[in-house]
């Protein structure tokens, strides 16, 4: 996370001046094409995902308006496209399902709270410069999130593709709704079950044949961009065949019904201290996964272009869209990969394209609502299913095994913690399980024993090297920091070093242990304790404490705690002193006493 | 942590053998007057952390009993004395007092579930050899965690000290505690306060003066160790004179009351598997913060006598005892500070001093529970007051401050979280500051530009050193391993390098980025992929992008991805090579296409 605005210019605060500016006329048309493209994909996924976090459709509608249009005037980035999703649609479940009945006024009202504290947070870390949080949630964990939530979304499709009227509730797990479903099998709806197959099917010709219909040469470029946006023509296709469908023949399966017209109203969220304290662990799970979604996206377009997106703008464009989404009764959005994609696909050069979307997206809410009065839950179902299936990825978890075992299992861990502990327990998981495996490595340093090249001022490993060394002298460099998670392997392997030396056998013959810290940055006080522990110990058997090297930052912290008070030896600047001195004075060394005030 | 046993021979499992094997007839006497008198400082402080807990007097007893037998019979330490001790009360009741009201036959039966699953997951770290875990509690968390347990169980001994009867729970939080008494202040006893204050000053006098006892020039050896445990007598000393005052002039103040006579039997834990899940994670917490008090206590003691302690065997030491404690009605024990320092202080030498301080409690059980029935609460709560209060310490963080200031945040953080959100809340919060705050300084990684010392093999920064740089080449060596939490940032800043390199502006003269990867121990997923989108990202502007000073590891790791596939320049064995190759060709490198398949 890397600040890139230098200006302080207000057009740093509100890039779409700065794209204003600059814009056009030969623009627009590319970013009307691009928004109506945008705009017909929207429509389906907007009303899906509202019913998959259990909110009424038009919440899904409206969280494409002012979040989609505040972010577009805020955002550094020139094609990403926020709104409802698949990942937070789910983590809203599993969160407000918890306090309220889906699609109830009460959950409705929780879930713009959610919404309002999404916002909040996400400015805070950008007011606080802590954005770099985010940097927590590695790769591995992302992806094992992602697929883990993928899986519990596909199964909690599987009612409506089917026409079962599902018991489930929100914030079920994976086993506990697959048991739900096996109950339930004989009230499977045929019908449902055709118009969601057929959906699925369609929606996958569209994705392998669409892009042959425009005939080229050239699999990439702008021509490469059209094939690409004609492949994900299916969702719009499905929702208006299977729309007319239900209405022509008058079908018996499960619809969304009627949809109130008009645009959102402005609504305060409620202010309730006990509700606001118990969403707000979730809040923050549900900003973070939120912002690492849109700004990868963000950050994989405007590399394309050769450009750059401002993480700290980002938070800001992202926490204003979700309070814009509170306060018009919508639900947390994020960057969409699948429409943030289209849109780059369908040549958008600017956020204007997003404003555009938004014009289909009004147009829609004055006129078309009556067209949802027919909509199948199934034809949605298999919407949400395309989706969450081009945002699952096992493949590359495999190519992971041979390059860094952790992340693979930091990978499932995550995973099966989302399928079997839930959303958020899973994430924690996720985070928890990276953290350790990388400090794991730290807490086991890398202690190279070194000795002197020939005559020369250079030092290096005992066991790779031909050196010189002394049998009263072992000089070791640790290629670590001395903090918390080492000090007590460092301190056993210290001691060990001078009863059984790497270059052999000098018996009790060592009189000086000298640290080369060269790769030291900092030392805790965890690290202190340690290092005035074995300075004593060594004493105790006659062994004086040398250090070499130390970077400054660490010299001044050592002056603070008056390490020439305690230390048995003495400090010297670089290796080639501290040999001279010590191998010179061999067995001639009179170390000091420990100070009395000093004993442990 | 790290395993130091390295025999396999019995005596490595069961220690005591070797201390049966090696014992003295000296050393009998030694050990004796060491366990009566640790005898008697545990009777009070038993009793007292039982009533502490929420359980009646006698299971503090029984913790005296089996687990510290077992554990003597174990342990790799000579002098460590387990037992109740008072953090791993306050722990236990703010675990089960959430499940059932205090001094309940429920509430005992919930406590040996605790204590059981202790001492299984001790177990468990140690058959899973994954120990190293409790070194995520660094020296300021415990520190912290201590301090605020110290000030949340003398706010807890402020009713009995003053005779009010407390509606407390035993799972509220300080600011709870504190209003509680505030309420009740006019239920006063002054009775119970004279007899509580006097108990705190006699202590503090015995403390101060007691040692002036024994005569000696010396300030420290034997003399001084006989001089430390004689300023321990005063809890002994306030029991029995509180007992006889309140016996003798019948006065009217809250007393333990009559108390069972006899040994615990075996008790069999509840089998109720909710009651366990819901247990789990506090019993983790517990584990680790009684095996990293138990074990500092025991390294502590064991460097004074040049010995060592095997971590792996005070794992099992400790979590047999806690399994001893589960099978007979106690509740979860941990090391002693203070009965070991004076087992330590008294001149033992084995464990046999812990056995006879259990004939101590074995006595005290069968013949001396009716003298309890006077006990006085007010003697007790100075009792406890005074053993946390030299267990808190705040004087070494003000020393820390100009030492680490990370630390300092971190103690803090983990004392208000302790006070504010409970005590498990509080110790999490610690831990999670504390990798927070080290994986802040990794996340942020030196970057130096080199250049060629003269004519050398040698490269320097080229911010503190004259070298020699070329303006098509930057060489940037990279002081941390590539992973998740810094790919971000060295991503950003390598970019940034080419637009305004260090030693002066290039221009966009730049064709060649040098990666010098020296101290790269290991690069994870996230790593690798900021790796690879750096390398086309630099290849869309022109610039090859070169590895050298590989380490093994890291290059196996390369291989397996096809480092040659994607990469842009070259990998360089050394710095050296690189700049030969690399300035040699200047301006006639022609890098190669990056392949199709790679584009993004």
């Amino acid at each position: 996370m890397h600040a890139m605005a230098n200006g302080k210019g207000l057009s740093t605060y509100l890039p779409i001046i700065e794209v204003a500016r600059s814009y056009r006329r030969e623009d627009l048309p590319h970013d009307v094409v691009a928004g109506v493209a945008v705009g017909m994909l929207t429509v389906p996924q907007a009303v899906a995902y509202a019913l998959l976090a259990g909110l009424p459709a038009q919440a899904g509608l409206y969280a494409c308006l002012a979040p989609m249009v505040i972010h577009a005037l805020l955002s550094s980035s020139r094609q990403l496209i926020v709104g409802p999703v698949a990942i937070a649609a789910l983590m809203v479940a599993s969160t407000v399902g918890q306090h309220a009945a889906a699609y109830s006024d009460a959950y409705l009202g929780i879930t713009t709270v959610l919404s309002l504290q999404v916002g909040l947070i996400l400015i805070l870390l950008r007011a606080l410069q802590v954005g770099g949080i985010v940097n927590l949630l590695s790769h591995p964990v992302i992806s094992g999130f992602v697929n883990g939530a993928a899986v519990i979304i596909i199964i909690s499709q599987l009612a409506p593709l089917t026409g079962i009227a599902t018991t489930s509730r929100l914030d079920d797990g994976a086993v506990d709704r697959i048991a739900v479903l096996v109950r339930s099998v004989a009230e499977v709806n045929p019908t449902a079950i055709a118009l969601g197959v057929g959906s699925l099917l369609l929606m996958a010709a569209v994705r392998r044949w669409g892009p042959a219909l425009v005939r080229s040469g050239n699999r990439t470029g702008e021509d490469g961009d059209v094939r690409q946006a004609l492949g994900r023509t299916g969702p719009v296709l499905v929702t208006v065949l299977g729309t007319a469908v239900v209405a022509g023949f008058g079908l018996d399966v499960g619809v969304v019904g009627s949809v109130p017209a008009g645009l959102p109203e402005l609504t305060l969220p409620l202010l309730d201290a006990q509700l606001w304290w118990d969403l707000a662990p979730n809040a923050v799970l549900i900003a973070l996964v939120a912002f690492v979604e849109s700004y990868s996206i963000g950050k994989t377009l405007a590399s394309r272009q050769r450009r750059r997106i401002d993480s700290h703008q980002e938070l800001v464009a992202l926490g204003a869209a979700n309070i814009g989404a509170s306060l018009s009764g919508a639900y947390p959005v994020a960057g969409s990969f699948s429409r943030s994609s289209v849109n780059y696909a369908s040549g958008a050069r600017t956020p204007v394209s997003a404003l555009v979307c938004a014009v289909i997206i009004v147009l829609t809410l004055l006129w078309l609502t009556p067209l949802f009065a027919n909509l199948p839950h199934a034809v949605l179902a298999a919407v949400v299913i395309v989706a969450v299936y081009e945002l699952a990825d096992f493949r590359s978890v495999v190519r992971d095994w041979r390059f860094y075992r952790g992340d693979v299992l930091t990978h499932f861990a995550t995973f099966a913690g989302v399928l079997f502990a839930g959303v958020e327990a899973g994430l924690l998981i996720g985070v928890g399980i990276s953290v350790v495996l990388f400090m794991r490595g730290s807490a086991r340093p890398h202690i190279a024993v070194v000795g002197r090249l020939g005559d020369t001022p250079h030092f290096r490993n005992v066991k790779r090297y031909e050196v010189r060394t002394w049998p009263h002298l072992v000089a070791a460099r640790i290629d670590e920091s001395f903090y918390f998670a080492n000090a007590d392997t460092l301190e056993s392997r210290l001691a060990e070093l001078l009863d059984a030396p790497e270059d052999g056998d000098r018996g009790q013959a060592v009189e000086h242990l000298l640290i080369i810290m060269s790769a030291v940055n900092f030392i805790d006080t965890t690290g202190l304790e340690m290092l005035k522990r074995l300075t004593h110990r060594l004493a105790r058997r006659g062994v004086a404490m040398h250090l070499c090297e130390i970077k400054g930052p660490v010299r001044d912290q050592l002056e603070h705690v008056a390490v020439d008070d305690w230390l048995t030896g003495r400090v010297f600047q670089t290796t080639d002193d501290a040999f001279n001195a010590l191998t010179e004075a061999a067995g001639k060394w009179v170390w000091r006493d420990v100070p009395e005030s000093e004993k442990d």
